[in-house]
Protein backbone atom coordinates (compact mmCIF):
# COMPACT_ATOMS: atom_id res chain seq x y z
CA UNK A 1 0.00 0.00 0.00
CA UNK A 2 2.96 2.19 -0.94
CA UNK A 3 4.90 1.87 2.38
CA UNK A 4 8.36 0.84 2.26
CA UNK A 5 10.30 -0.38 5.08
CA UNK A 6 12.82 -1.92 3.24
CA UNK A 7 16.54 -0.65 4.88
CA UNK A 8 19.60 -0.43 3.44
CA UNK A 9 20.97 -2.69 6.42
CA UNK A 10 24.72 -2.20 5.63
CA UNK A 11 24.69 1.49 5.61
CA UNK A 12 21.89 1.70 8.33
CA UNK A 13 24.80 -0.61 10.79
CA UNK A 14 27.81 1.66 9.97
CA UNK A 15 25.65 4.74 10.74
CA UNK A 16 24.51 3.47 14.47
CA UNK A 17 28.17 2.00 14.89
CA UNK A 18 29.85 5.39 14.32
CA UNK A 19 26.81 6.98 16.31
CA UNK A 20 28.05 4.79 19.36
CA UNK A 21 31.82 4.70 19.03
CA UNK A 22 31.46 8.69 19.31
CA UNK A 23 29.00 8.82 21.70
CA UNK A 24 31.11 7.06 23.86
CA UNK A 25 34.24 8.85 22.91
CA UNK A 26 33.08 12.09 23.49
CA UNK A 27 32.09 11.07 27.01
CA UNK A 28 35.39 9.63 27.54
CA UNK A 29 33.92 6.54 28.74
CA UNK A 30 34.91 3.15 29.08
CA UNK A 31 32.59 1.29 26.92
CA UNK A 32 28.82 0.62 27.08
CA UNK A 33 26.74 -1.43 29.18
CA UNK A 34 22.86 -3.12 27.62
CA UNK A 35 20.21 -5.27 29.12
CA UNK A 36 20.89 -8.39 26.98
CA UNK A 37 17.00 -9.72 26.68
CA UNK A 38 17.06 -12.65 24.65
CA UNK A 39 15.08 -10.45 22.08
CA UNK A 40 15.53 -8.94 19.57
CA UNK A 41 15.64 -5.38 20.07
CA UNK A 42 18.91 -6.23 22.38
CA UNK A 43 21.02 -8.27 20.44
CA UNK A 44 20.56 -6.24 17.82
CA UNK A 45 22.36 -3.25 20.24
CA UNK A 46 24.98 -5.59 21.33
CA UNK A 47 25.83 -7.00 17.40
CA UNK A 48 26.21 -2.72 16.46
CA UNK A 49 28.06 -1.99 20.25
CA UNK A 50 30.51 -4.59 19.95
CA UNK A 51 31.12 -4.17 16.38
CA UNK A 52 31.36 -0.30 17.07
CA UNK A 53 33.71 -0.77 20.56
CA UNK A 54 35.12 -3.89 20.50
CA UNK A 55 34.00 -6.55 22.58
CA UNK A 56 36.26 -5.67 25.79
CA UNK A 57 34.31 -2.76 25.83
CA UNK A 58 31.04 -3.73 25.67
CA UNK A 59 28.84 -5.09 29.26
CA UNK A 60 25.79 -6.89 28.90
CA UNK A 61 23.65 -7.73 31.70
CA UNK A 62 20.91 -10.51 31.68
CA UNK A 63 18.78 -9.01 34.37
CA UNK A 64 15.91 -11.66 34.67
CA UNK A 65 12.63 -11.58 37.11
CA UNK A 66 11.97 -15.23 38.70
CA UNK A 67 8.82 -15.27 36.14
CA UNK A 68 10.80 -14.76 33.21
CA UNK A 69 11.20 -16.99 30.47
CA UNK A 70 14.09 -19.53 30.18
CA UNK A 71 14.13 -19.08 26.45
CA UNK A 72 14.86 -15.51 26.98
CA UNK A 73 18.36 -16.48 29.32
CA UNK A 74 19.30 -18.89 26.51
CA UNK A 75 19.02 -16.19 24.02
CA UNK A 76 20.59 -13.86 25.67
CA UNK A 77 23.75 -16.46 26.22
CA UNK A 78 23.82 -17.44 22.58
CA UNK A 79 24.15 -13.81 21.44
CA UNK A 80 27.00 -13.19 24.18
CA UNK A 81 28.96 -15.89 23.72
CA UNK A 82 28.36 -15.71 19.18
CA UNK A 83 30.11 -11.96 20.40
CA UNK A 84 32.53 -12.96 22.93
CA UNK A 85 31.27 -10.83 25.48
CA UNK A 86 30.94 -11.65 28.91
CA UNK A 87 27.65 -11.61 30.06
CA UNK A 88 26.54 -10.86 33.61
CA UNK A 89 23.58 -12.37 35.10
CA UNK A 90 21.55 -10.57 38.23
CA UNK A 91 18.23 -11.20 39.14
CA UNK A 92 15.90 -8.86 40.36
CA UNK A 93 13.28 -11.06 41.87
CA UNK A 94 14.89 -10.11 45.83
CA UNK A 95 14.57 -6.51 45.58
CA UNK A 96 11.31 -6.27 43.17
CA UNK A 97 9.83 -9.02 45.66
CA UNK A 98 11.14 -7.10 48.85
CA UNK A 99 9.35 -3.82 47.42
CA UNK A 100 5.95 -5.67 46.86
CA UNK A 101 5.87 -7.63 50.40
CA UNK A 102 5.51 -4.46 52.24
CA UNK A 103 2.27 -3.06 49.68
CA UNK A 104 0.60 -6.07 48.58
CA UNK A 105 0.55 -8.35 45.55
CA UNK A 106 0.72 -6.03 42.20
CA UNK A 107 -1.27 -6.11 39.21
CA UNK A 108 0.69 -7.85 35.78
CA UNK A 109 1.48 -3.99 34.79
CA UNK A 110 2.67 -2.46 37.57
CA UNK A 111 5.24 -5.72 38.16
CA UNK A 112 6.40 -5.30 34.90
CA UNK A 113 7.03 -1.57 35.29
CA UNK A 114 8.65 -2.43 38.50
CA UNK A 115 11.18 -5.19 36.91
CA UNK A 116 11.93 -2.27 33.73
CA UNK A 117 12.45 0.19 35.94
CA UNK A 118 14.51 -1.93 38.41
CA UNK A 119 17.03 -2.87 35.18
CA UNK A 120 16.93 0.65 34.28
CA UNK A 121 18.58 1.21 37.74
CA UNK A 122 20.95 -1.39 37.93
CA UNK A 123 22.09 -0.91 34.28
CA UNK A 124 22.96 2.98 35.56
CA UNK A 125 24.43 1.79 38.26
CA UNK A 126 26.55 -1.15 37.00
CA UNK A 127 27.72 1.65 34.06
CA UNK A 128 28.57 4.14 36.87
CA UNK A 129 31.18 1.33 38.55
CA UNK A 130 32.42 1.05 34.83
CA UNK A 131 32.28 4.72 33.73
CA UNK A 132 30.13 3.41 30.99
CA UNK A 133 27.46 4.71 29.07
CA UNK A 134 23.85 3.14 28.81
CA UNK A 135 22.40 2.03 26.33
CA UNK A 136 18.78 1.62 25.48
CA UNK A 137 17.25 -0.86 23.05
CA UNK A 138 14.04 0.98 22.14
CA UNK A 139 12.98 1.45 18.77
CA UNK A 140 10.76 3.56 16.94
CA UNK A 141 7.90 2.21 16.83
CA UNK A 142 8.00 1.13 20.71
CA UNK A 143 8.68 5.48 21.07
CA UNK A 144 5.50 6.17 18.79
CA UNK A 145 3.30 3.99 20.11
CA UNK A 146 4.50 4.58 24.05
CA UNK A 147 4.81 0.89 24.31
CA UNK A 148 7.71 1.03 27.07
CA UNK A 149 7.83 1.65 30.59
CA UNK A 150 8.48 5.47 31.21
CA UNK A 151 11.56 6.20 33.53
CA UNK A 152 12.30 2.50 32.66
CA UNK A 153 13.61 0.68 29.36
CA UNK A 154 12.96 3.80 27.27
CA UNK A 155 16.19 5.51 30.06
CA UNK A 156 18.95 5.26 28.92
CA UNK A 157 22.26 7.44 27.72
CA UNK A 158 22.11 6.51 24.15
CA UNK A 159 19.29 5.08 21.59
CA UNK A 160 21.09 3.04 19.28
CA UNK A 161 17.90 1.84 17.22
CA UNK A 162 15.43 4.71 18.54
CA UNK A 163 15.12 6.28 14.65
CA UNK A 164 14.54 2.51 13.97
CA UNK A 165 10.71 1.21 13.40
CA UNK A 166 10.53 -3.05 14.89
CA UNK A 167 10.22 -4.01 10.93
CA UNK A 168 13.42 -2.33 9.45
CA UNK A 169 15.13 -3.49 13.05
CA UNK A 170 14.13 -7.08 12.15
CA UNK A 171 15.73 -6.63 8.31
CA UNK A 172 19.08 -4.95 10.21
CA UNK A 173 19.46 -7.81 12.59
CA UNK A 174 19.44 -10.67 9.43
CA UNK A 175 21.77 -8.38 7.96
CA UNK A 176 24.13 -8.38 11.31
CA UNK A 177 23.69 -12.10 11.47
CA UNK A 178 21.70 -12.38 14.53
CA UNK A 179 20.65 -15.65 15.30
CA UNK A 180 17.29 -16.98 13.51
CA UNK A 181 16.30 -17.97 16.46
CA UNK A 182 16.08 -14.47 17.94
CA UNK A 183 14.91 -13.19 15.14
CA UNK A 184 11.91 -15.44 14.37
CA UNK A 185 10.75 -15.25 18.18
CA UNK A 186 7.10 -13.38 19.02
CA UNK A 187 8.66 -9.93 20.21
CA UNK A 188 7.85 -9.61 23.97
CA UNK A 189 8.87 -7.32 27.09
CA UNK A 190 8.93 -10.85 28.94
CA UNK A 191 7.40 -9.20 31.61
CA UNK A 192 5.01 -11.53 32.84
CA UNK A 193 4.31 -15.40 31.34
CA UNK A 194 3.05 -16.10 27.55
CA UNK A 195 3.08 -11.32 27.06
CA UNK A 196 3.65 -10.94 23.85
CA UNK A 197 3.99 -6.73 22.44
CA UNK A 198 1.50 -7.92 19.34
CA UNK A 199 -1.04 -9.44 21.55
CA UNK A 200 -0.54 -6.25 24.10
CA UNK A 201 -0.92 -3.52 20.94
CA UNK A 202 -3.74 -5.28 19.61
CA UNK A 203 -1.84 -5.25 16.27
CA UNK A 204 1.44 -6.77 13.94
CA UNK A 205 4.10 -4.18 14.39
CA UNK A 206 4.51 -4.65 10.04
CA UNK A 207 0.99 -3.19 9.91
CA UNK A 208 1.47 -0.83 13.31
CA UNK A 209 4.59 0.46 11.64
CA UNK A 210 3.60 1.19 8.29
CA UNK A 211 0.42 3.32 10.20
CA UNK A 212 2.87 5.25 11.92
CA UNK A 213 4.79 5.96 8.57
CA UNK A 214 1.35 7.36 7.15
CA UNK A 215 0.05 8.85 10.37
CA UNK A 216 3.27 10.31 11.91
CA UNK A 217 5.95 10.44 8.91
CA UNK A 218 4.01 12.01 6.58
CA UNK A 219 1.16 13.34 8.48
CA UNK A 220 -1.34 11.99 6.32
CA UNK A 221 -5.47 12.21 7.68
CA UNK A 222 -7.28 9.45 8.74
CA UNK A 223 -9.65 9.90 5.15
CA UNK A 224 -6.46 9.35 3.29
CA UNK A 225 -5.19 6.62 5.16
CA UNK A 226 -8.34 4.93 4.68
CA UNK A 227 -8.27 5.42 1.68
CA UNK A 228 -5.07 3.19 1.17
CA UNK A 229 -7.38 0.29 2.06
CA UNK A 230 -6.85 0.33 5.56
CA UNK A 231 -8.96 -0.10 7.71
CA UNK A 232 -10.47 2.35 10.49
CA UNK A 233 -10.16 0.35 13.77
CA UNK A 234 -6.51 -0.39 12.95
CA UNK A 235 -5.81 3.35 12.67
CA UNK A 236 -7.84 4.45 15.35
CA UNK A 237 -5.78 1.74 17.22
CA UNK A 238 -2.80 2.97 16.38
CA UNK A 239 -3.52 6.59 16.85
CA UNK A 240 -4.94 5.85 20.35
CA UNK A 241 -1.71 4.30 21.44
CA UNK A 242 0.28 7.57 19.98
CA UNK A 243 -1.93 10.02 21.75
CA UNK A 244 -1.91 8.16 25.06
CA UNK A 245 2.23 7.74 24.62
CA UNK A 246 2.79 11.64 23.98
CA UNK A 247 3.86 12.03 27.70
CA UNK A 248 6.71 9.53 27.22
CA UNK A 249 8.08 11.46 24.21
CA UNK A 250 8.94 14.41 26.54
CA UNK A 251 11.10 15.33 29.74
CA UNK A 252 8.25 16.88 32.86
CA UNK A 253 6.31 19.43 31.99
CA UNK A 254 6.99 23.32 34.42
CA UNK A 255 4.63 26.05 34.84
CA UNK A 256 6.16 28.59 31.96
CA UNK A 257 6.75 31.74 34.88
CA UNK A 258 4.92 34.60 34.16
CA UNK A 259 8.44 36.42 34.81
CA UNK A 260 11.48 37.14 32.15
CA UNK A 261 15.02 37.36 34.61
CA UNK B 1 25.06 42.69 41.63
CA UNK B 2 21.89 43.46 39.15
CA UNK B 3 20.55 39.90 39.65
CA UNK B 4 16.77 40.07 40.96
CA UNK B 5 15.65 36.88 42.63
CA UNK B 6 12.94 38.47 44.47
CA UNK B 7 9.24 36.93 43.17
CA UNK B 8 5.99 37.55 43.55
CA UNK B 9 5.05 34.93 45.66
CA UNK B 10 1.33 34.70 45.86
CA UNK B 11 0.90 35.19 41.75
CA UNK B 12 3.79 32.48 41.56
CA UNK B 13 1.94 30.15 43.82
CA UNK B 14 -1.33 30.51 41.96
CA UNK B 15 -0.03 29.82 38.68
CA UNK B 16 1.81 26.44 40.17
CA UNK B 17 -1.50 25.32 41.84
CA UNK B 18 -3.25 25.91 38.56
CA UNK B 19 -0.66 23.95 36.21
CA UNK B 20 -1.08 21.37 38.92
CA UNK B 21 -5.09 21.16 38.77
CA UNK B 22 -5.08 21.51 34.88
CA UNK B 23 -2.51 19.17 34.73
CA UNK B 24 -4.47 16.49 36.57
CA UNK B 25 -8.16 17.42 35.29
CA UNK B 26 -6.76 17.09 31.68
CA UNK B 27 -5.17 13.58 32.54
CA UNK B 28 -8.20 12.25 34.62
CA UNK B 29 -5.99 11.13 37.23
CA UNK B 30 -7.31 10.86 40.91
CA UNK B 31 -4.94 13.36 42.17
CA UNK B 32 -1.04 13.13 42.72
CA UNK B 33 1.66 11.83 44.98
CA UNK B 34 5.19 12.94 45.74
CA UNK B 35 7.93 12.17 47.93
CA UNK B 36 8.30 14.46 50.81
CA UNK B 37 11.76 14.30 52.35
CA UNK B 38 11.72 17.22 55.17
CA UNK B 39 13.13 19.57 53.02
CA UNK B 40 12.32 22.73 51.05
CA UNK B 41 11.60 21.43 47.94
CA UNK B 42 8.98 18.44 48.60
CA UNK B 43 7.35 20.46 51.40
CA UNK B 44 6.74 23.37 49.16
CA UNK B 45 5.25 21.27 46.59
CA UNK B 46 3.25 19.69 49.01
CA UNK B 47 1.76 22.97 50.00
CA UNK B 48 0.94 23.81 46.83
CA UNK B 49 -0.71 20.23 45.72
CA UNK B 50 -2.64 20.43 48.76
CA UNK B 51 -4.12 23.81 47.57
CA UNK B 52 -4.70 23.16 44.41
CA UNK B 53 -6.35 19.52 44.40
CA UNK B 54 -7.45 19.85 48.33
CA UNK B 55 -5.40 17.51 50.75
CA UNK B 56 -8.10 14.55 49.94
CA UNK B 57 -5.90 14.39 46.52
CA UNK B 58 -2.74 13.94 47.61
CA UNK B 59 -0.91 11.50 48.52
CA UNK B 60 3.03 11.82 49.96
CA UNK B 61 5.52 9.56 50.39
CA UNK B 62 8.57 9.39 53.11
CA UNK B 63 10.42 7.15 51.58
CA UNK B 64 13.74 6.72 53.94
CA UNK B 65 16.94 4.96 53.63
CA UNK B 66 18.35 3.25 56.78
CA UNK B 67 21.24 6.26 56.78
CA UNK B 68 18.33 8.97 56.48
CA UNK B 69 18.21 11.43 59.14
CA UNK B 70 15.60 11.28 61.14
CA UNK B 71 15.18 14.87 61.31
CA UNK B 72 14.22 14.60 57.73
CA UNK B 73 11.18 12.10 58.68
CA UNK B 74 10.19 14.74 61.45
CA UNK B 75 10.03 17.77 58.93
CA UNK B 76 7.66 15.38 56.47
CA UNK B 77 5.74 14.48 59.19
CA UNK B 78 5.19 18.43 60.15
CA UNK B 79 4.23 19.02 57.00
CA UNK B 80 1.87 16.29 56.49
CA UNK B 81 0.35 16.91 59.87
CA UNK B 82 -0.18 20.69 58.83
CA UNK B 83 -2.07 19.84 55.62
CA UNK B 84 -3.46 16.96 56.81
CA UNK B 85 -2.46 14.41 54.17
CA UNK B 86 -1.78 11.19 55.19
CA UNK B 87 1.65 10.25 55.18
CA UNK B 88 2.86 6.88 53.67
CA UNK B 89 6.72 6.03 55.33
CA UNK B 90 8.00 2.96 53.38
CA UNK B 91 11.78 2.02 53.79
CA UNK B 92 13.98 1.04 51.15
CA UNK B 93 16.38 -0.42 52.66
CA UNK B 94 15.71 -4.00 52.06
CA UNK B 95 15.55 -3.36 48.27
CA UNK B 96 18.38 -1.37 48.04
CA UNK B 97 20.79 -3.64 50.84
CA UNK B 98 19.05 -6.56 48.43
CA UNK B 99 20.99 -5.50 45.15
CA UNK B 100 23.99 -4.48 46.70
CA UNK B 101 24.59 -8.17 48.77
CA UNK B 102 24.61 -9.22 45.10
CA UNK B 103 27.05 -6.85 43.79
CA UNK B 104 29.40 -5.40 46.44
CA UNK B 105 29.25 -2.17 48.45
CA UNK B 106 28.82 0.87 46.36
CA UNK B 107 30.43 4.55 46.48
CA UNK B 108 28.00 7.08 47.96
CA UNK B 109 27.34 8.31 44.83
CA UNK B 110 26.14 4.88 43.65
CA UNK B 111 24.20 4.62 46.25
CA UNK B 112 22.99 7.51 46.19
CA UNK B 113 21.55 7.02 42.91
CA UNK B 114 20.14 3.98 43.01
CA UNK B 115 18.30 5.40 46.38
CA UNK B 116 17.05 8.21 44.31
CA UNK B 117 16.07 5.86 41.65
CA UNK B 118 14.28 3.21 43.76
CA UNK B 119 12.28 6.37 45.03
CA UNK B 120 11.10 7.42 41.40
CA UNK B 121 10.17 3.74 40.72
CA UNK B 122 7.81 3.63 44.31
CA UNK B 123 6.24 6.65 43.54
CA UNK B 124 5.65 5.46 39.70
CA UNK B 125 3.92 2.09 41.24
CA UNK B 126 2.04 4.34 44.00
CA UNK B 127 0.95 6.40 41.13
CA UNK B 128 -0.43 3.44 39.31
CA UNK B 129 -1.99 1.96 41.92
CA UNK B 130 -3.91 4.97 43.02
CA UNK B 131 -4.39 6.44 39.38
CA UNK B 132 -2.68 9.36 40.36
CA UNK B 133 0.21 11.68 38.69
CA UNK B 134 4.02 12.16 40.60
CA UNK B 135 4.58 15.28 41.17
CA UNK B 136 8.48 16.12 41.02
CA UNK B 137 10.09 18.30 43.60
CA UNK B 138 12.97 19.48 41.30
CA UNK B 139 13.81 23.26 40.95
CA UNK B 140 15.34 25.13 38.15
CA UNK B 141 18.60 25.45 39.73
CA UNK B 142 19.39 21.48 40.22
CA UNK B 143 18.05 21.39 36.36
CA UNK B 144 20.70 23.92 34.86
CA UNK B 145 23.62 22.43 37.65
CA UNK B 146 22.01 18.88 36.29
CA UNK B 147 22.15 18.27 40.12
CA UNK B 148 19.71 15.51 40.28
CA UNK B 149 20.01 11.97 39.64
CA UNK B 150 19.53 11.01 36.11
CA UNK B 151 15.33 9.12 35.94
CA UNK B 152 16.06 9.45 39.76
CA UNK B 153 14.38 12.76 41.25
CA UNK B 154 14.56 14.27 38.18
CA UNK B 155 11.96 11.96 36.88
CA UNK B 156 8.17 12.46 37.57
CA UNK B 157 4.96 13.54 35.29
CA UNK B 158 5.14 17.42 36.56
CA UNK B 159 7.90 19.68 37.42
CA UNK B 160 5.95 22.30 39.27
CA UNK B 161 8.64 23.77 40.59
CA UNK B 162 10.92 23.41 37.55
CA UNK B 163 10.68 27.12 36.59
CA UNK B 164 12.10 28.58 39.88
CA UNK B 165 15.50 28.76 41.27
CA UNK B 166 16.65 27.76 44.63
CA UNK B 167 16.76 31.19 45.65
CA UNK B 168 12.81 31.68 44.74
CA UNK B 169 11.08 28.40 46.31
CA UNK B 170 12.82 29.76 49.64
CA UNK B 171 11.03 32.86 48.94
CA UNK B 172 7.59 31.13 48.00
CA UNK B 173 7.38 28.47 50.86
CA UNK B 174 8.10 31.27 53.42
CA UNK B 175 4.56 33.26 51.72
CA UNK B 176 3.15 29.84 51.91
CA UNK B 177 3.44 29.46 55.44
CA UNK B 178 6.14 26.21 55.11
CA UNK B 179 7.54 25.51 58.89
CA UNK B 180 10.38 28.13 59.17
CA UNK B 181 12.80 24.84 60.52
CA UNK B 182 12.32 23.51 56.91
CA UNK B 183 13.16 26.96 55.03
CA UNK B 184 15.81 27.18 57.28
CA UNK B 185 17.07 24.02 57.55
CA UNK B 186 20.81 23.75 54.90
CA UNK B 187 19.68 21.53 51.67
CA UNK B 188 20.55 18.04 51.24
CA UNK B 189 19.69 15.13 49.06
CA UNK B 190 20.19 13.36 52.09
CA UNK B 191 21.79 10.45 51.05
CA UNK B 192 24.61 10.16 53.10
CA UNK B 193 25.32 11.62 56.51
CA UNK B 194 26.60 15.16 56.33
CA UNK B 195 25.87 15.61 52.96
CA UNK B 196 24.46 19.27 52.01
CA UNK B 197 24.07 20.83 48.74
CA UNK B 198 25.79 23.64 48.90
CA UNK B 199 28.93 21.28 50.05
CA UNK B 200 28.38 18.82 47.23
CA UNK B 201 28.28 21.65 44.52
CA UNK B 202 31.13 24.06 45.85
CA UNK B 203 28.65 27.24 45.99
CA UNK B 204 25.83 28.86 47.51
CA UNK B 205 22.28 28.38 46.13
CA UNK B 206 22.25 32.31 46.07
CA UNK B 207 25.37 33.06 44.55
CA UNK B 208 24.80 29.88 41.73
CA UNK B 209 21.40 30.96 40.82
CA UNK B 210 22.57 34.89 40.56
CA UNK B 211 25.24 33.12 37.89
CA UNK B 212 22.85 30.82 36.16
CA UNK B 213 20.01 34.10 35.70
CA UNK B 214 23.17 35.75 33.90
CA UNK B 215 24.91 32.69 32.29
CA UNK B 216 22.04 30.77 30.97
CA UNK B 217 19.10 33.29 31.03
CA UNK B 218 20.42 36.12 29.71
CA UNK B 219 23.35 34.22 27.86
CA UNK B 220 26.07 36.62 28.80
CA UNK B 221 29.81 35.91 27.96
CA UNK B 222 32.12 34.87 30.89
CA UNK B 223 34.34 38.33 30.58
CA UNK B 224 30.71 40.28 31.44
CA UNK B 225 29.91 38.41 33.92
CA UNK B 226 33.48 38.92 35.94
CA UNK B 227 32.96 42.80 34.61
CA UNK B 228 29.59 42.63 37.26
CA UNK B 229 32.22 41.34 39.87
CA UNK B 230 32.09 37.86 40.07
CA UNK B 231 34.84 36.00 40.55
CA UNK B 232 36.55 33.54 38.10
CA UNK B 233 36.46 30.85 39.79
CA UNK B 234 32.68 30.69 40.75
CA UNK B 235 31.55 31.84 37.31
CA UNK B 236 34.24 28.55 35.65
CA UNK B 237 32.15 26.25 38.31
CA UNK B 238 28.99 27.34 37.20
CA UNK B 239 29.85 26.60 33.83
CA UNK B 240 31.62 23.58 34.27
CA UNK B 241 28.17 21.86 36.07
CA UNK B 242 25.69 22.93 33.69
CA UNK B 243 28.50 21.63 31.12
CA UNK B 244 28.43 18.68 32.15
CA UNK B 245 24.69 18.34 33.43
CA UNK B 246 23.87 18.90 29.79
CA UNK B 247 22.40 15.44 28.91
CA UNK B 248 19.90 15.08 31.84
CA UNK B 249 18.24 17.76 30.66
CA UNK B 250 17.19 16.50 27.24
CA UNK B 251 15.70 12.74 26.03
CA UNK B 252 18.31 9.83 25.01
CA UNK B 253 19.11 10.73 21.24
CA UNK B 254 19.03 8.51 18.48
CA UNK B 255 21.16 8.34 15.71
CA UNK B 256 19.22 10.98 12.60
CA UNK B 257 18.60 8.37 10.28
CA UNK B 258 19.38 8.72 6.24
CA UNK B 259 15.90 8.27 5.08
CA UNK B 260 13.45 9.83 4.81
CA UNK B 261 10.24 7.53 4.47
Amino acid sequence: MGVDLSIEAEQAAEEIRQFIARAVARADAAGAVLGLSGGLDSATVAYLAAGALGPGRVWPFLLPYRASSPESGAGARLVAEALGVPLTVLDVSPQVDAYFACVGHPTPIRLGNKIARERMSILYDQAKAKGALVLGTGNRSERLLGYTTVWGDMACDLAPLGHLYKTEVRRLAAALGVPRAIIEKPPTADLWPGQTDEGELGITYQRADELLVLLVDRRMRERDVLALGYGQEEVRLVRRWVRRGAHKRRLPPCPRGARRR
